[in-house]
């Protein structure tokens, strides 16, 4: 008996997952991690009403979530001054960008991102057979004339930027996001990821019109908001562009309770401020401990700040590596030059000083094996 | 400015629900609806235990789920006497059929299903391009036989056969599925849907050897065990299917409370039994209540009842209508002979206390407007 016949894509893929996650590591160790500070969640949770929301629902999980996200939608559309018919909600940016991708990518076509970028984006890419392009950070950041010029050398199809870029946490204003987008080629869709945008400077959403074909913007409850685990996000598009992913999204596959939570996270901008001034104490935090360790911890408009660990990635990896063996859950930029990083997500005062008691230890045993750096 | 360019399979592609939720029907008729009996939801609700273990998940939703499922694969695993390499778990049967069919499914290959089967299925495999052939049902079951021999006529790669069957709630001996598996073409994968086996009576489960590498076997947590807001689905296959599911997947598409409280369900038998006890209990009434009518219920292995209306399709709409119109949501089957039936889920005493109250009303409307029925 033969097994099944897959597709010839299908049968050229990896079985890969972008991220190990942290259950993964934990279970490896055999020991729970002291501090959560790997994947950008928001350590400082969701909105009390949210949770509310998710206790509230519970009772009613037996019934299938209404597959038009009509609630959510309305309230996205007052919050962002559009109508619901710009706005698509999805499995976390995660599974929209899967949506995006297939609905633009086959074999043949040509996308571009920058080297380092966000690899659940690649790993949809090579999914649907697209071909990727990868140019290079530009002083910490992803580089829109880059990845604009790019595009048009290769006619691509599709673009990934993200600002606030992960995993570097630097950033650019959102007005010159939309002036660069004079270089984006015609028939070319940019995708520009605010993951983090709300941890960002004011000025740093690109204000963009919203019925503009040439992008989607994408959004999240799973960083500021703190129900990462809901899998609940959005894209901000063209009225026909939102359209389109009906042909192809799983109708039915908004969890419930999500759609109950996130729309009370989303009426709750106290605390939105209050996990925004956690974040930033976090964030100055962070860059002190490294700073303490003759660390230089990059600027960061995101929820996670890159520190230069001062060497190579070896070097940064064998940092990272005495982290994890110490209780402390963090990861680090993929490809060079900015792997010389570790990414640190903000944590709680506790995790922080967890953190700060781990580091100078996994140093000097990333030192013990590198003298030299 | 152009738009994005669309593959040309998108372009093809109508922007269509398989299902129109309740919610939208509840939206446009401007009030609830008084019964929700036609998604085949469980209105008994999901385990005590399994919304505890929701509610319990609620402070922990800032974190992403376990994206290997590790937890709830392996009790599925020793619930099923398999391993967990056996078991691949999904957003639903929904998410796990998308999965399946990008995986074996382009432009130019062939698929079988029964004609007026599982409109989803057909949906997944229109999206990703295969062209479908349709068998009608023999005596209002779909026919393992016509498939298989339809399977290899067309050289399929895939087969979706459902047992017991949505919408009719027929079903076979799994005895017979096997016995039925030999006339299945080599290199044709059957998908085996059993999202209602735990509705049906003892012996109907396929009894498949784990490692078989012609099938793979969806089970759901949408049904008896009443979560279907929750969106958690697996398959059972052979560990080189399950393990091609990680090249496609959204690996971290699970949401957390989600796996929790399917583990949680999965451990309470008790209420499984109970809700089998509700189930049979509503059947009964709900065929009581068709006969009062002068109508034909049909034997029902599921956790709903398709009630023969006695004419065409035309007339069972009406029906439908009429119910619908007085606040009682049921669905009919799509296409003909299986039209002639309104398919009403089980429901509480008093949703049925209201399908009862409603129903002579319906009848006689459609009488009106048909008086030859």
């Amino acid at each position: 008996m033969t097994g099944p016949r897959y597709t010839p894509l299908a049968r050229s893929l990896p079985a890969t997952v972008p991220f190990v996650g942290p259950e993964t590591q934990e279970r490896a160790r055999g020991a729970p991690f002291a501090a959560r500070l790997g994947a950008n969640e928001s350590v400082f949770g969701p909105s009390p009403k949210a949770i509310a929301a998710l206790q509230g629902a519970a009772g009613d999980i037996w019934m299938y979530g209404d597959p038009e996200n009509h609630d959510l939608r309305a309230a996205l559309a007052a919050h962002h001054g559009v109508t619901p018919d710009h706005v698509v909600v999805g499995e976390g940016i995660d599974g929209l960008l899967g949506y995006l991708v297939r609905l633009l990518v086959g074999p043949g076509d040509h996308v571009v991102t920058s080297d380092g970028a966000y690899p659940t984006f690649n790993y949809h890419v090579a999914g649907y057979g697209g071909t990727l392009h990868k140019v290079p950070y530009v002083n910490d950041r992803e580089d829109p004339a880059s990845l604009f010029t790019k595009a048009a050398d290769v006619d691509a199809k599709l673009v990934y930027l993200a600002n606030p870029d992960n995993p570097m946490g630097s950033w650019h204003s959102g007005a010159d996001i939309v002036a660069a987008l004079d270089g984006l080629p015609e028939g070319c869709l940019l995708v520009l990821d605010e993951a983090y945008v709300e941890c960002a400077p004011e000025g740093t959403a690109a204000p963009v019109d919203a019925d503009d074909p040439r992008l989607i913007r994408m959004r999240t409850f799973s960083k500021v908001h703190g129900l990462a685990g809901a899998r609940v996000g959005y894209g901000l598009a063209a009225p026909d562009l939102v359209l389109a992913f009906n042909k192809v999204r799983n109708h039915f596959g908004m969890n419930r309770a999500a759609q109950a939570a996130a729309l009370a996270a989303l009426g709750d901008t106290d605390w939105l401020r209050h996990v925004q001034d956690q974040i930033d104490a976090a964030r100055t935090r962070i860059g002190d401990i490294a700073r303490e360790n003759g660390l230089a911890p990059l600027p960061s408009a995101t929820n996670f700040t890159a520190i230069d660990c001062g060497a190579d990635g070896v070097f940064a990896k064998a940092v990272l590596d005495g982290l994890i063996e110490r209780g402390i859950f963090v990861r680090m930029p993929f490809a060079a030059p900015q792997n010389r990083c570790i990414r640190v997500s903000c944590g709680t005062p506790a995790d922080l000083d967890a953190l700060a008691a781990a580091l100078p230890e996994a140093l000097a045993a990333a030192r013990r094996r590198s003298p030299e750096c």
